[in-house]
């Protein structure tokens, strides 16, 4: 097998361990130097490969490379951008191919979702369709939690475990202020589509009194009667009542909720989220006081409460792809298969790319309880061990100490310029 | 001295911290028997002792008061509850006179902010008015570190800590994103009055090109142009532009910002935050795209990432106030005093309670930089030592184990009821 340099790269939104799986990738490159030489970074995705912005990751220390283990987000930038068809857009593939020629690209490993795993099937079939021999992996990661055959996400057990631990002590805080003051809590979280990440709020209720009290989730269309009566049930038998809500929630129309409730000045709707028009729904109807937060980004971002078993799983998935290049695959994704669930094991086994792209894992309906408001006990049994495990970045003036990277470019070898 | 019952309780908004302040306070009588018979907490803060709903906290076990120490938000409830003044409400004082005998209670802890202490205040001086043979001592509390003479406020370090790990995290996830996607984001913060916890954001700035590039804090009157200047030179030099926002930002009008821009269906003001607000006024005006987090109630709840400092400052200023009261002190506050910056070193002074009650300590303008957006060297050296350190609870199941006490009341004494 002749030498080949490798390139890898981040893609959509970011999580708290996909640069885990970056050091995975890069700290295995490095223990493999007979076959494979420099991994080049894309810069900001697929965009650094297409505009021939890669960066070269052995400027980078041993030291530093370490230190991603522990960074959230993307250290090499990220991209939304998604390769046309063949068909649609060849002179996008020439590029590529022009580009990893150039370089002597012969390991395409991309770290990203459903979308992503698309543009990495695409670039597999290269070797196919153009006659450029390349083998592609892809890297799952994604906080959605949605990624079909592998048994959970890179990403997601880390945004779990902030959701739980947050709901957990922003209801312990309502739980003291109920009696004068507040009485109702929401917190909003990511979920556009699968209520994944809304699910994991429910592991902080151990008890029926716990926090959260409610869930709402983009799978179960919003019933304002049931709701508000389950609000009130809540303040009346333990004083307060802590919600979860998924930004994805729907109502009978099928419109988001977080687009029924607000208007800016000029009459714009989707101005706030949904956990404002939930908490002043309450408080119209029922006259309860309210509090309520809107995570974002906080959330997926959140490496200093990541999970262990989360990054421990993504620096293994990216440690595995490129053991898989070693063993000459191509077109395939390492996944996560669960072994058992107390005690949880896990082992890695691998999936066709073409099975995985564009491919959506829903929560399955006997994961959310029947009246549609809470988690059920095997809900609890998948999502329990993927938050499981601290694993603390080191800190420096009472801060984590993250790495930036020096995110040296490598020298252009190609004269054209190429936009996207 | 003999032997009299202590009373303890717990007011205003809670904090990661407060319970730590508990515990300091009734691990220290326990260990003074001879002198300090039970430990009563207020269930609900003052309303405990005026409705006589007394905690009987000797029925809990070492293990449990232990726990307290990293277990957030107040144990035994709080309230917003502000004792009126003695010629206004005879009643309320005689009433507590009566509970306070009945239960041969001879000191009195109450744990919160200036309204508290003003509350504390009026008690101490029970027995100068009323002839009850009581010392009143009041420990320190607030997130909004704006009480007087002390160095700094329990509950503020470890929320300045959430704040400046949490822009600093989110700063690197935009900075991903920002190529294609996301460039601005606009973290919501607590502080009405006072811009402590927007300053604190700043710590996560140690260079230029860090997040957050900007601050609004409540003592500068907001100046659109000058914002939307500054935003656009940091997306263009930075490529995206992260922003910390005090909740209490005000316009030229003297408005809340938060209040100006958002409208439910209704028309109803002051649904959404301030954050919303601004970014939404940055997409209007630049274009960009943007993100939002309000961490509310999150922010002074995360034990889970507590400052050291606060919570060894917590416990200490609970402990101190009962060896204060053994040494017969009355109407008065333990306070912390500021020994050197670096290294950091603090130590324990006390301050009398009528230059404590309803005084509050604003942010230094030479805190904030000449432009009003960031904050300066000087205020660094005074935030950073307090959010040093880190004091993680345990964990089961992937999440904090904190405690829920059995919060047994005391057999009442008294036959008539008193209605708050």
């Amino acid at each position: 097998m002749a030498k080949k340099n490798a390139f890898y790269a981040q893609s959509g939104g970011v999580t708290a361990v996909i640069n885990a799986s970056a050091c995975g990738v890069i700290e295995t490159a490095r223990k493999h130097k007979d076959k494979i030489g420099k991994v080049y970074a894309g810069r900001n995705g697929i965009i650094g490969a297409l505009t021939e912005d890669l960066i070269d990751t052995s400027k980078e220390s041993d030291k530093a490379i370490a230190a991603l283990r522990h960074t959230p987000a993307g250290a090499f930038g990220s991209c939304r951008y998604k390769l046309k068809g063949l068909e649609e857009n060849k002179a996008q593939f020439e590029r590529l191919i022009e580009v990893f020629k150039a370089h002597n690209i012969g390991y395409f490993f991309y770290n990203g979702g459903g979308d992503s795993a698309d543009t990495c099937l695409k670039v597999s079939q290269l070797a196919e369709t153009m006659g450029y021999p390349i083998q592609a992996i892809h890297v799952p990661k994604t906080v959605d939690n949605d990624l079909p055959i592998t048994d959970n996400c890179p990403g997601f057990g880390s945004v779990a475990k902030y959701i739980a631990v947050s709901i957990r002590e922003a209801g312990f805080d309502v739980a003291s202020m109920c009696k004068t003051s507040t009485k109702i809590f929401v917190l909003e979280v990511m979920g556009r589509h699968a209520g994944w990440i809304a699910a994991a709020g429910g592991l902080a209720a151990e008890k029926e009194s716990d926090a959260p009290h409610l869930i709402l989730f983009p799978e179960i269309t919003f019933d304002e009667s049931a709701f508000l009566a389950k609000v009130d049930d809540a303040v009346k038998q333990y004083g307060y009542c802590a919600i979860v809500v998924s930004e994805g929630v729907k109502n009978k129309a099928g419109e988001f909720l977080a687009e029924t409730g607000t208007r800016d000045a000029f009459g714009h709707a989707q101005l706030g989220g949904v956990a404002p028009v939930v908490a002043q729904l309450i408080k119209d109807k029922l006259g309860y006081k309210y509090h309520w937060a809107v995570a974002d980004y906080l959330q997926r971002a959140a490496r200093h409460i990541a999970s262990k078993t989360d990054v421990d799983q993504a620096y293994a998935l990216g440690k595995a792809a490129v053991e898989l290049a070693l063993k000459g695959k191509n077109s395939v994704m390492p996944a996560i298969t669960r072994v058992s669930d107390k005690p949880y094991k896990w082992k890695l086994g691998e999936a066709p790319l073409k099975d995985v792209a564009n491919k959506e894992k829903f929560m399955p309906r006997q994961f959310i309880t029947r009246d549609g408001f809470h988690i059920t006990d095997a809900c609890r049994t998948y999502l329990s061990p993927l938050i499981k495990g601290e694993d603390y970045p080191p800190y420096k003036n009472g801060l984590p100490d993250y790495v930036k990277l020096k995110n040296a470019a490598a020298p252009k070898k190609l004269q054209d310029e190429f936009s996207v």
